[in-house]
């Protein structure tokens, strides 16, 4: 066990302050990494609040994480000192589910461990990146590669791989239309890869107020949602929308602008069930579809997929004594586009 | 014009009787059919007590239909006199838009002229399949094969092509485990069609009523959602739920039994908005999507894989003079599993 620094929330909707925690020791197969910098991500947020149901107290949030290994277990084959890597949203899992199997542990049948806010295997609370130090099974970290800078390197772990991973999924790449929903963390992120993989891509925020990030970023349209006559332009238009907003949305309004056999894929959901006429669904073959992160593999490609096109993800570098001020403006959409913890103020 | 009998709502929610209609000359293209069997489809109530909203009277329903061809336009080239032939759901289309193209007619971009409710091309109204005989564009029939009687055939229309067409588009065959969710119209041809692509079927039914129908159609097996054992023992067991049901369900409750990657497919609606907590498709992505009828390629080939595995639907031949007690035993469940209207009766 060693003792590290850490900011966590004391309880509930409570500020989030500096303390320390204890970390496991580094077991036959664990890294122990020296965390440089932590994304803050909106369901931090959400978790340390507790929209998402009851939590588990004192909370250290943190899943999008990149440090330094400086101590590898005994039977540790992937990693050696000084490699830089990443962890996620995810620690461990079953490794013996057909999921598992298949490399989507995010989907694991018997539960993933999740970073933070939950049990680990022996019963034990998982903290998660805003933290000087974390001690992770070598399965579940990734590499980050040499030519991405770990501060923009750490928002992909979360905001990068959510992205990734359904837009791969649903086949985005050249000859097709993805409008992205949102021009958020995840949002932004989303721009960037679905141009990368070579779609056309439109941007629907609410306002024309980011437009020219999002056109600098990769978009090739940007429409304003809060305007009808969107609607009516775009009508038929898209292969995949992928909606990165949690605020309940008139669905059937973003359905119809989806062209047949299109998809509409939430990676953000609202707390709230929505409303929803199905046959918005029926006419044109349209799926209405979630997404939940990636897997361990894939967040491996994502992150060699960024470093071979030369981006990372737009950060507000911060203190770590700003984290409450940050969370205010994530609530206020203020960020452009992802706040980063400089661990080294912890 | 020829002057020919049908059975028409001559106003909404009145009951259907006796009349006469005109049917337009066989044109260069069109093929007069001698109008053997008509199925009564559920949306045929829906539409003559105008529960989707406005339509069309005097009203001849009927998009199921299997008859004769007597005559042949002089541009014809598919069909001569003789030839057995069905009608569905559709009787034109655009032929020029990008689904049209590709044989997805059900989804022309211009919409397409449905069978009856509707206005051709010309502003004329389009009457359905409750009559005795009916001129359509060569192009928007397809053949029954030799193997298939006439009146088991006619379902197959729109109840057959239906189910078919998303069992093929979500891949549903050997190694897939498919749900059809309700025992009616669609869901017992959902059942023999599902089992006939070599899939392992469950009928998910509100009782075990029809349970031994289910098994004898080629379900394996047979659950109650009225029993809420049901849906523990179920989670995560389905590649594809069939939903052929128009009541309003508990979507999460249902897509806690797909497996991950699984895909809840409607072609049933409810009238209503459902409310969903999208959360229910973030984990395990999973879609709800929706699929109407088939193109006209497809509703062939479904044809044929219905006479190359001996069957066409369950049927209860009915009198003309029985329709209007007939759609009170539809909305009652009470017919097995399709009313099939003898023509010559009209």
């Amino acid at each position: 066990m060693s003792t590290v620094a850490a900011y966590a929330a004391p309880a509930a909707k409570a500020p989030l302050e500096r303390t320390t925690i204890e970390r496991r020791p580094v077991g036959e197969s664990d890294i122990l990494i020296d965390i440089k910098f932590a994304g803050i991500c909106h369901s931090d947020i959400h978790q340390a609040r507790e929209g998402w149901g009851e939590a588990i107290f004192p909370m250290v949030p943190g899943h999008e994480i990149a440090g330094v290994v400086t101590e590898v277990g005994a039977g540790v084959t992937k990693y050696t000192v000084g490699d830089r890597v990443g962890v996620g949203c995810f620690v461990d899992s079953c490794r013996e589910c057909e999921y598992c199997r298949q490399g989507l542990e995010q989907y694991c049948a018997k539960g993933n461990t999740a970073t933070y806010n939950a049990l680990d295997k022996n019963g034990e609370p998982t903290y998660g990146g805003y933290s000087t130090h974390v001690v992770v099974d070598e399965n579940y970290a990734v590499r980050i590669p040499d030519s991405l800078s770990l501060d923009v390197a750490a928002p992909l772990l979360c905001a990068g791989i959510t992205t990734y991973s359904p837009l791969r999924h649903w086949n985005a790449g050249p000859g097709k239309k993805v409008a992205v929903l949102g021009m958020g963390g995840l949002g932004h992120m989303g721009v960037k890869i679905a141009h990368a993989m070579g779609a056309e891509v439109t941007v629907l925020s609410q306002s024309l107020r980011k437009r020219e990030d999002g056109l600098k970023l990769g978009a090739d349209h940007y429409y304003a949602t809060s305007d009808p006559k969107t609607f009516e332009e775009l009508a038929g238009t898209f292969d995949i929308i992928l909606s990165t907003v949690s605020a309940p949305l008139d669905f059937a309004a973003y359905l119809s602008l989806l062209k047949t056999d299109g998809a509409l894929v939430n990676v953000g959901a609202p707390e709230e069930p929505v409303s929803l006429n199905l046959f918005a669904l029926l006419g044109g073959r349209k799926t209405l579809a979630g997404s939940m992160i990636g897997g361990i593999a894939e967040t491996q490609e994502m992150l060699d997929f960024c470093a071979e096109h030369g981006f990372g993800a737009e950060i507000e570098l911060i203190r770590a004594d700003q984290i409450n001020e940050a969370y205010e403006r994530v609530l206020a959409s203020d960020v452009r586009y992802r706040f980063v913890i400089d661990t080294a103020t912890i």
